[in-house]
């Protein structure tokens, strides 16, 4: 039985930049190659960096997509790495774009991957599978494939597939059985959600039993606006054994031997005479010549071993995708810094921290921005805050500016409420604007859902990095973060005190959240199952909700819809964050509450 | 030759609102009756407006569009209208909404029409071509039909289909001629564009030589969102013959005579044997009975002929597109009012006749906001043109906030020419608050695409008018209503001063838009190339522009891409406006001049 050095390059690509997702490929394959490898495996739209939406529509960079690709081919040949076949997705087309009623049919764009040997593209594959849901909108960009593609290199058959083509049974895995093959390729830029990972190992298991082969599946890492991708690359063997699994949202090399069947001797065999599932038909390639030995040098001696990463707690998980996800929004935008408002809250302190942990501390500008109605504890607690994550720290009293408002204006209540925040968003702005720093909103996704926010005001800023988190998450992440510094000897980064204290918007005198809203432990439950559920009354009511209190908050979420289109984007971490997963008309009459 | 007096109501539903959409249908069903007619068309998804978006996946909305629908074919028996065929589109589901990769195939919710007589739902068509481009998205949320729906009444047989049925070749419309229709009605939800009017026709046309049968074609109005539906109804023989076409923009009951085909003698006909067009199978339905004879009166006599509408100018079909999107997102969000900031220049003037002509001058507020660098003609121009138009002026100096802000922090350059807009923005919304106003934006789509404008400054604002009019445009819009005031005998409501004068933001000393900008006739064949017709660097060229002027004006557009994604929404009248149809990665590092 042939045995591959399989390499799985769990990479960060960055969207349109074709030139620097080409040298990372070459990176990588080097280290590979002196990992041993045999096949190395890159992510959907490796080239590209993925999603790219309406760039499909461009000509001139799927041209350069294209391009791109093959001058990769001729770099890796001419890098010395020629004779190893490596895989990477990209954009291709054999048309134009299909952005119309009366578009050729079977005609467009196509989501690809291309098997590159010897300077020379050997095979291509087109996504067969085009996800419509969510967050993806592949129907708009993509025409679906009807080939599957197989590659015999080492001996071994080998079918290549992307990602959604492993989420859908009946397709390209059904025809790689059909075809006889010992390896299926599948790469991905699949983007995370709270627990997908449980979800993705029982997924792979039952494509490796609808192949009858081994599943190589190799994600990206990385941000993208609200999306993120978090790796947990992996290979499970046709039985449904989990041979390598790598961490979430790191760069890594998983490297392991597997054993794979020899292909069937199809000298003579010029044609395949079936249609295979879905109409599939299959094309046949190879990889000429023997592949490089697996003789280099791995960190498991002459026998490859990727090793298996445990999966970690949920508050881990979501800590690191908000990281990362705001870390890559900054990078990859070229903003030098960050600047925050801090109120001595809980949420500025998390999204503070996490601000920190992504960036460093000297990247990030924290403002304490008092009025006449920010307590005393609260400027402690945003300067003890600043004290224990090593931010730059500033204070700006707003209450001249506000007095100028007042005193040429006739304001009251709700529009007092709202000046005072709206004056703090000039101030960041400005600093922004002086400085260079992208502004972060803080507000929770339980605020922004009702409403309990003020437009142009704490809502202002670029990026949102607990856009899409819940009130009481966010407590929990405090006290996780907390307390992972102290198991590993660190300083909490978030006082006690603004995790203990009862939320207030501190916008009039002794003013609470619990004024205006439910308390947040019944408040969140009927938010996620409204907003992440799909909900309406009777099921919200039929679940144990308090149906005064139901009529309320559905009351106060329909209402604020408007608010939510002005929010800034923000790591998406759930089911439906308030983005583009989640498209409810503005101009809507419908009341669940009749 | 049997003859049909069909009536196309051609009317303004609202998103959500069920009870009030069908009590329009109630009111126009009667209306029609009035008129003799024997066959009632409603809009696509007239029960529950268009688009509904997300509301899809609420079991409890679809539930309740469809108890809606009962309730309507009982209720318009009650009003004596039974006999009297009337078909409307209606959400439907047949399963659970299509929300993810393991949804089940073919089950799903159903853009459908039905045909409702004597209290009963006597047949229903689900949409077969779901469009998914453009500002579409039907796949997300439609599972296409697979049947066609055939009604023998009155002696005819008549097809149902909708919409997008009407923009592809070889399916409904090709089944129908094979099924031996006499008429095809197709039920739409069809938004506007520039021109599209002269689209429309031909294609109706190529559609009933492809059916063999005359088309009634009818389409909603109103504006939803960013929508706007421009009605356009009409109705075409199978020669081609345009027969009868309603204005755009306004409700309207088309009521026209139709000489059609008798259908054969289906007697001992149970089953169509074959497969059409598509694999679409034949339903064929009755209306029971003989149909109400075509006695009423009708404004043409005894032969009702609905009559031909002319196509007006450019310029009179965006005005009457831009007044009825501001009118229906003012309106069918229930707000009572709307301000907005009154530089003197071009673009607020343009808004503040629209926001006059869409509501009255008893419903607009205009705020001159001077500061330091506005000026004087800038004052008198704002203060001319709230005399022209009658809205209710007032006078807002922004220097001591501005001069407060400047005391209490550094700042200098661009971050203080931003200081002066924010202020304005803060200002507006503060009224916004105090009175209940929306705040209008004012932005055109020139300077939103080079992103000269500031971010939480003249960029504030729930609706923006002509977030979708290149600045010539707004130029040429502005001449067209004041020449139509002169020629109605009317007072033109833009001084022509800020018409006339060169363009300023007046945020620095001197400050011209020209500073920083080509000229506005240079630079919006450029943007209109690279936004709406997704031209690269390579195709401008090509066009005959100046290769560095290109390449100044994309690095602008590529960089302002953040910008845009915070704009308000605004009626969309071109190809793309920045708003659901315009998708760009925000992180994006894809350059066209490399």
């Amino acid at each position: 039985m042939p045995n591959l050095r399989l390499a799985l390059c769990q990479v960060n690509p960055a969207v349109g930049d074709l030139t620097g997702n080409a040298r990372l490929v070459r990176t990588w394959t080097r280290r590979a190659a002196g990992s041993g490898a045999q096949l190395v495996l890159f992510p959907e739209m490796m080239l590209t960096g993925y999603p790219v939406e309406d760039l499909v529509f461009r000509r001139s960079f799927v041209a350069a997509s294209k391009a791109a690709l093959e001058q990769l081919a001729r770099d890796l040949a001419a890098d010395g790495l020629g004779e190893l076949p490596v895989v990477v997705g990209y954009l291709d087309a054999d048309g134009p774009p299909q952005v119309s009623a009366d578009a050729e049919p079977g005609r467009g764009a196509r989501n690809a991957a291309a098997l590159l040997h010897r300077g020379e593209i050997v095979a291509t594959y087109f996504k067969h599978h085009l996800p419509n849901y969510g967050v993806f909108d592949e129907d708009r960009y993509f025409v679906p494939g009807d080939m599957l593609t197989v590659v015999r290199l080492g001996g071994v058959d080998v079918a290549l597939t992307i990602c959604e083509d492993l989420w859908q049974a009946g397709g390209p895995f059904a025809a790689a059985r059909q075809a006889g093959v010992g390896l299926v390729v599948n790469i991905n830029g699949s983007p995370y959600e709270l627990n997908k990972d449980d979800l993705r190992l029982p997924v792979v298991r039952r494509r490796a039993a609808e192949a009858g082969a081994t599943i190589a599946y190799v994600n990206m890492i990385g941000g993208q606006d609200e999306l993120v991708f978090e790796g947990d690359s992996m290979i499970v063997a046709a039985d449904g054994t989990l041979l390598a699994r790598a961490p979430q949202f790191v760069e890594h090399l998983l490297v392991h031997d597997v054993d794979l069947p020899a292909g069937p001797d199809r000298t003579g065999v010029t044609v395949d005479a079936a249609e295979l599932a879905e109409g599939l038909r299959v094309v046949r390639r190879a990889v000429e010549g023997a592949l490089p030995a697996p003789t280099g040098p791995t960190s498991a001696g002459p026998v490859a071993t990727g090793g298996i990463i445990e999966p970690v707690a949920d508050e881990a998980e979501v800590w690191q995708a908000l990281v990362l996800g705001l870390r890559d929004y900054v990078d990859k935008n070229r903003f030098p810094s960050v600047v925050l408002g801090l109120s001595g809250g809980i949420d500025s302190a998390v999204v503070a921290a996490i601000a920190v942990d992504a960036l460093g501390g000297d990247r990030v500008v924290g403002v304490s921005l008092p009025s006449q109605h920010s307590s005393e504890h609260s400027r402690e607690d945003a300067a003890d805050l600043a004290k224990r994550t090593g931010l730059d720290y500033r204070i700006e009293p707003i209450q001249p500016m506000v007095d100028t408002f007042l005193a040429n204006m006739s304001l009251s209540g709700v529009a007092v409420e709202n000046l005072q925040a709206r004056v703090r968003g000039v101030i960041l702005m400005a600093l922004s604007n002086q400085e260079g720093h992208l502004v972060l909103t803080t507000g929770n996704k339980s605020e922004l859902a009702v409403g309990y926010s003020t437009l142009y005001g704490d809502s202002v800023g670029g990026f949102n990095p607990i856009k899409d988190v819940w009130k009481t998450l966010v407590w929990r992440l405090a006290k996780w973060r907390n307390a992972e510094a102290e198991r590993l000897g660190g300083t909490p980064p978030i006082p006690e005190n603004s995790i203990g204290k009862p939320p207030s918007a501190e916008l009039s005198p002794g003013q609470l959240d619990s004024d205006s809203l439910p308390d947040y432990d019944v408040l969140d439950p009927i938010l996620i199952g409204y907003i992440d559920g799909d909900l309406g009354r009777e099921g919200l009511v039929t679940s144990g909700h308090d149906p005064a209190v139901v009529d309320k908050v559905l009351r106060m979420v329909d209402t604020a819809e408007y608010k939510r289109r002005q929010s800034a984007p923000g790591t998406k971490i759930s089911m439906k964050a308030f983005g583009r997963d989640r498209r409810l008309p503005i101009t809507n009459r419908w009341r669940e509450d009749g």
